[in-house]
């Protein structure tokens, strides 16, 4: 697969070149040759004996965009005095600051916000507790918390190099549903630690989103802060990247004109995000679902010393397939991965049945490469932003805790996940689909509020998961 | 002492009322015959045959203020509709916000700010961690750690009933000195797990400021945290306290014309300000300090279990003094109370030396009623806001961490707080300084500023305390 240019690898070049149009028309020439994509070429100096520009370009990564320096060295004249890059830029000082939604211009306001006012509303609190959902920012404030061992493809890579992540999260989170979110990164790797952590800091969050931590250690700590506490606890990997799945999935059978029930789903991938796919798609009505790990079909007759495999192995593969995953893929409708990049061809493809739907969504590299794919399939999806159909988990998890916020949601029920992936599905009219637009882009800003108000709608009819008062 | 209406107190009663001056002017009458401070009348509807006012008034409190509405109720042909509570309705929601510094309006500044082009920025912090403080929120942002058991005078009222006070805490620091600080209120007051949770959440702050914790745990949480971490960790019970008392005793001697190494220093309460207090003291140079607990001056021919007044008692009391409080008054020059309401009278201050200098710091009630203290000393100083020389530590803390943050201060250092101490005091010109003016207003925005700068300028001459690139 082509790799290519992105706005995460954009550098800008200021550059010093003989004055006239052709210095410039070389300069985007020799950088285009080099294969960057020449975004702005700003004038930042002219006069008689030469120019300033700075050229923008997107590149492949670091070392194309070294090559594309050397490229605008090589043009006649020009000399390149700095490299800046726009990513690094955007990152300095960090992308979060805490505003203070109160004035305190003077005295009154003071006494108001801070002492002596500020103790008779703890004292609010301190005789009716529930009354902090209303006097504090405990009603629209998200932790995203951490442990660093699973950011992005990058691995474990620690609490302090996951912040970036943590803070564009609580940026995606305000930017798309106005909720406050605030990174947690924690320094350790112990489950119990970390579970006690995140217990003892609840009283100032309204909920919990896990990001990034490996398994088989986020099974644990989200599988018991939803027992132990009294706020929605989400694990974005499994959960928002299942809800994202089944909303494609649900477009994707309306383009090909199939039932959930009748298909034969194989998923490629049983860790966290397989598990929760699994899980969700199972809830939706899903039937024959073939689970692959890299010994191939997971069945009941196969011994598993991990419990979520466990559970995979028994609520799946109902007619009892033996074989790996390319056999699997033979006849079957779906494709489902959350695996590793290349583990299937255009020829697996092949074999599956008409109307063939692929997810591919390893990242950066997909298990198949979409166009590849595409020859076979009748729809393709994939994580990546250049191609159609991106499965993004963006689409999810903003709207998702907007609905739990404002509807005092204290548990999150698998009709709450099925709710959002509807209302994702949902953003896509009937007459717009087709077999490259069966989900919405992530700038759609009617996907919010939709997946928000369908939350909020399912959770009123689960009075027992809620607070009282909402 | 009397009672004063405070703006913390404020109500706005909506009130229906027959057309006319005359009856506006009645309201206005029957409040502030009652006691409370009309602040404002504001017109809601006007009619021929009425009108709807706002009117807004300080209280004296909860009881004050329904003795205030039934004086509105008995007003002829008035009505009132309904009472709102300017500090409650100010609370609402919360009085934090988190923004976003990135805009992410389109996918160029999406692949930058997270995937794909965050995984460098990762890598970076990950490859040198000391990248973290550029390419993170860590610089600009401070945890506002408390456990809920020693809130204002309220006492132990847990971690959500503390969120009020912690969220204006965060916002006095960006009013004053545009840090970036965040409430974490903890729901655990045993003091390994506050420690080791301090610990985890470390990646994410540049600075710690415990707040509210009972002694002696914050004892040993602020003496193991300054050991264990790289960022500086601060009381503000103990260090900012004693940090304005310093500030005010700089000045109060300046108007007496003492110097600090030849007065007595009597301190009433040997809790954790008072520690602090006495260890900044003397290292500005007071050598003939008393301090006295319940059972009159500490001295070190008595017996203590607790370490910290064993070394009050090492460290205080040179001349072997043995008497109470009042007896320990005579012949002093300082007074400084981290105590009780109502410990001392007028009459114990008229035995101390001529131009004798009071700081009675117990709140909401000091040790004695500043107006009965004024009768026999120079220079008095309390904790309130409704009499000269207001103790504060709004005006430490913001600027302080300002300074520390900027300087990259890995550990707060004696020095350090000396130099925000003389910073403070230094914001009252030779030529302003009077008995009623030791201290600058909270709103002084000189402060901030200064004691910054001073921080800063100490720090780097203490280079093994900062990081190394700062």
């Amino acid at each position: 697969m082509t790799v290519q240019t992105s706005p995460g690898h954009s550098i800008t070049a200021r550059v010093s070149a003989p004055a006239g149009f052709s210095a410039t028309a070389a300069l985007a020439a020799a950088a285009a040759s080099a294969g960057a994509d020449v975004t702005a070429l700003d004038m930042v100096e002219s006069g008689h004996e030469g120019v300033v520009v700075d050229l923008t370009a997107y590149t492949r990564g670091v070392t194309h965009a070294a090559e594309v320096v050397e490229a605008l060295k090589s043009v006649d004249g020009v000399e390149v005095a700095n490299v800046s890059d726009r990513t690094f830029l955007m990152h300095l000082g960090g992308k979060l600051s805490v505003q203070s939604k109160v004035e305190l211009r003077n005295r009154d306001e003071l006494s108001r916000a801070y002492t002596p006012g500020v103790a008779r509303v703890c004292m609010a609190i301190h005789e009716n507790p529930d009354d902090a959902r209303h006097l504090t920012i405990k009603r629209n404030t998200v932790a995203v918390v951490t442990d660093g061992t699973a950011v992005l493809g990058l691995g474990n890579i620690g609490p302090a190099a996951a912040l970036p992540v943590m803070e564009g999260k609580a940026a995606l989170f305000k930017r798309f549903a106005d909720v406050d979110a605030w990174p947690v990164c924690l320094d350790t790797t112990d489950t119990e630690q970390i579970i006690s952590i995140v217990k003892a800091l609840a009283p100032v969050y309204g909920g919990v989103n896990l990001e990034d931590i490996a398994a088989p250690r986020c099974f644990e700590i989200e599988r018991r802060l939803r027992e132990e506490l009294d706020i929605p606890v989400f694990h974005d990997d499994q959960h928002g990247t299942a809800i994202v799945v089944l909303a494609a999935l649900i477009n994707a059978l309306r383009v090909v004109g199939k039932e959930i029930s009748e298909v034969r789903i194989v998923v490629s991938g049983v860790g966290a995000a397989g598990h929760a796919i699994i899980q969700l798609l199972k809830a939706q009505g899903a039937r024959d679902i073939i689970a692959c790990d890299r010994n191939g079909a997971v069945d009941h007759d196969r011994e598993y010393a991990d419990e979520h495999r466990r559970w995979i192995a028994d609520n799946t593969n109902p007619s009892g397939f033996v074989g790996t995953l390319h056999d699997a893929l033979a006849g079957a409708d779906v494709f489902v991965g959350v695996s590793a990049p290349g583990v299937i061809e255009g020829k697996h493809v092949a074999t599956m049945n008409d109307g063939a739907i692929v997810l591919a969504l390893a990242n950066p590299d997909p298990e198949i490469d979409p166009l590849e794919a595409a020859e076979h399939a009748a729809v393709v999806a994939t994580g990546r932003s250049d191609f159609p159909n991106q499965i993004n988990n963006v689409l999810a998890f903003p709207g998702l805790f907007r609905g739990l916020l404002d509807a005092g949601v204290r548990e999150i029920s698998t009709e709450l996940l099925v709710a959002a992936a509807e209302a994702i599905a949902g953003c896509v009219a009937s007459d717009e689909l087709t077999s490259s637009y069966i989900i919405p882009s992530v700038f759609d800003a009617r996907v919010a509020p939709a997946v928000a108000a369908a939350v909020q709608a399912t959770a009123v009819t689960q009075p027992a998961a809620t607070t009282e008062e909402n």
